[in-house]
């Protein structure tokens, strides 16, 4: 191992330092519970350690790390003395440039960026490898959540056949708000904004492109080629009415954001994120707030969970840390699981092929006529239709939501969808229930 | 890394072999899982394996696997080429003299054997450190949960204050059928015991000593000291009646078997195994049949909780083989997290400092008047209250439950059973209630 020796008592120990790139929310937030847990940290990591260096074009005067901070890589790159770096920049660039040339100088990298990860997983897992060192992204799905190593660790024997949850807390609270406090979806967000759970421009969690991030990064762990987000079908929850959100609860389920990838009997895969129904039966429709939880399905296991809080200064910190403990460590050590790079898409089923159960929900109309419409499409199909049908209504005459009595793919619920527009029951919204 | 290399295709790889030490319920499950993955798992380890001896003094002619039998540790201890160890004997003896005998000679041990761990784990690990190999006990807490790890490495950074959870499958399906069913404890005892849930003799699972065995090895691994199960408190769930259930129900929670550690202000840790009311709000009263939920609460995280199957031949099998896996791809480095021995249990709160809400169920009394005596007991104690107390009864001029307005240590509980006792309301049943 590079770096000092300190002479701590009457043993020697070995002394590592760290830098951390970006002194925003996650970056400050590793500075202080390093800081806060030194003493802790260092037990666990078998030596001494220290933060050198903190990266940021912008200045903090008022910081007692400021004597820390740096507005260039350089110094950073070309100190032999920071074997381990914590990026907490957030976008590719410039934190690609940065991250690959801290790998390229052996120095492990452990990062929360979801976005650097899923579009440069493959190219820098595998530079890390060449490198002898270890990039590391435990924080970048779940936030404080352990999700990462347990995937690719206790639970190697297994064979995985999906995966899905929730992976983003600020829709999670949105969602709550509508189900617990009947709030319409413009006010539960407005009220996410003023505690600081949404951002001003709250795109990329409400349309689900985070969550999108995140099911890439466990796709591509679990099935060991890189996902790309632009090949996953996306949809957030802009369009879910708190109708939708009553009705379910009328049906013994909750809406909850879902990201989910699952191995289809072809062996390509299914990555998708999409509001579901979710049963009560399923400990996912209990996950409130912010909170997050990612459901492991493998042969082995039957079914595994892991929930906590997906976001914030200090989970998020707390998953970082936690990998430059381990960077650290186990300094020579590669443990990183690599995936290979993917030149197409073809290993990816379309969302046309995904199959379950859905929830639908019409316009007001005579229940006997929608019912009619239903099994003359089941008849239509071929499908055997045995189960007993729920409805619910808000009110009498009002609209009607249901759940379909078997499982049905994407493209014969759109043919449902319009098999029934032609018989003049208009299907107002719709979404898959969570298997 | 000892062992033969093996030539496949067009490039040279390692082979690692192992042995299984049990051929009962557990290690014939990591036998056929690995056979089952076997690919799958090479992928992971980076290199071939295979099973070489299974160890058992009994015979088993029809077994696929019979000419790996072996009745005696020795050809296992003496053969360089076995570099890994998979213990799943369960007890102390002989499990003990083998399992240090393979560390011994530098063979990583992973098992699944809870008593061998809560027993002798502060040894064992300090002598797999001596000898540069690993002991590992993914499978001895949680079944298919990965919990040990995740604790000792992704929470690393934290400064975890408790853990609380379901670590017993057997008790959490009579109290599920309790619940669900109205079934009383024998019979919901009886069909545990024909679907092979509980054992013949249940006492291990029913009086609550399976779950104190898993929660001393968190308790060790996470404060750093051997708690031995002789020195934590453990009551079962035989006393539990379905009325309690019932009435807890109408309180808002479920009675679960708690298993639970927490450090006090004073730094001493305070481990328990009790029958507690989990409110409805907690995600653990929602862990229902067979499975386990751990909750791990820290200062950077908040909580976190790992859910799955805590028992059975797979889901165990699935942990025993993820650390064989993780003993072979790391053969050098050790990764184990030790503890300390512990000489003395000065170290650990007594549970009459345990501090929590109370449930109490008192018999057919006016309420006014227990309400009287509750009141009396918080004015002698010169507690104040303001809360609004709720009560509940299955029927008017039944017996009567509540929780107490404020927390209460044991001690203090008590004191309130004996006031009230003494004032002519007799308490027949009371639990803690989980925080």
């Amino acid at each position: 191992m590079e770096g000092e020796i300190a002479r701590t008592g009457s043993h020697i120990k070995a002394m590592a330092k760290f830098a951390v790139l970006g002194f925003g929310v996650v970056g400050s937030g590793v500075v202080e519970l390093f800081y806060k847990n030194k003493a802790h940290i260092e037990e666990k990591a078998g030596q001494e350690m220290d933060v050198k260096y903190i990266l940021d074009i912008r200045q903090f005067p008022a910081s007692p790390y400021k004597d820390k901070i740096v507005a260039s890589i350089d110094p950073i790159l070309e100190d032999p003395e920071v074997t381990a770096i914590a990026e907490c920049m957030g976008g590719v660039e410039p934190a690609f440039t940065y991250v690959k040339a801290c790998l390229e100088r052996g120095k492990s990298v452990s990062t929360s960026n979801k976005e650097l990860v899923a579009q440069k997983g493959a190219e820098l897992l595998a530079l890390a490898a060449e490198k002898n060192c270890n990039f590391f992204f435990e924080a970048s799905v779940g936030g404080a959540i352990p999700i990462i190593r347990p995937l690719h660790k206790c639970l190697a024997a297994n064979d995985i056949s999906g995966v899905a949850g929730i992976l983003n807390g600020t829709t999670n609270f949105i969602l709550t708000k509508m189900i617990r406090d009947k709030m319409q979806f413009a006010d539960a967000l407005a009220l996410a904004q003023k505690l600081g759970y949404a951002e001003k421009d709250p795109t990329a969690d409400v349309e689900g492109l985070d969550a999108c991030r995140k099911i890439c990064i466990i796709s591509s762990l679990v099935f060991g080629k890189h996902v790309y987000p632009k090949d996953v079908y996306t949809k957030g929850i802009a369009d879910i009415a708190l109708e939708d959100v009553e009705l379910a609860g009328h049906l013994g389920g909750a809406v909850k954001l879902i990201a989910s990838v699952q191995r289809q009997a072809d062996g390509r895969i299914l990555p998708a994120v999409m509001p579901m129904f979710v049963s009560y039966d399923n400990l996912i429709s209990r996950v409130d707030d912010v909170f997050n939880a990612i459901m492991v399905y493998g042969d082995a296991i039957d079914k595994t969970m892991f929930y906590g809080r997906g976001a914030g200064k200090f989970p998020t910190a707390s998953a970082v840390l936690g990998d430059v403990i381990d960077a650290v460590k186990h300094a020579r050590t590669v443990f990183s699981q690599a995936w290979e790079p993917s030149d197409d898409n073809r290993f990816l089923a379309p969302i046309a092929e995904r199959t379950s159960r859905m929830y639908l929900k019409v316009s007001k109309c005579d229940p006997q006529q929608m019912f009619r419409k239903l099994y003359d499409f089941y008849a239509s199909q071929k499908i055997a239709v045995d189960a007993q049908l729920s409805l619910a209504r808000l009110k009498d005459g009002e609209n009607i939501a249901f759940l379909t009595p078997t499982e049905l793919t994407e493209a014969q619920c759109d043919m449902l969808v319009a098999q029934m527009t032609t018989g003049g029951i208009q299907v107002i919204s719709r979404m898959p229930v969570l298997n």
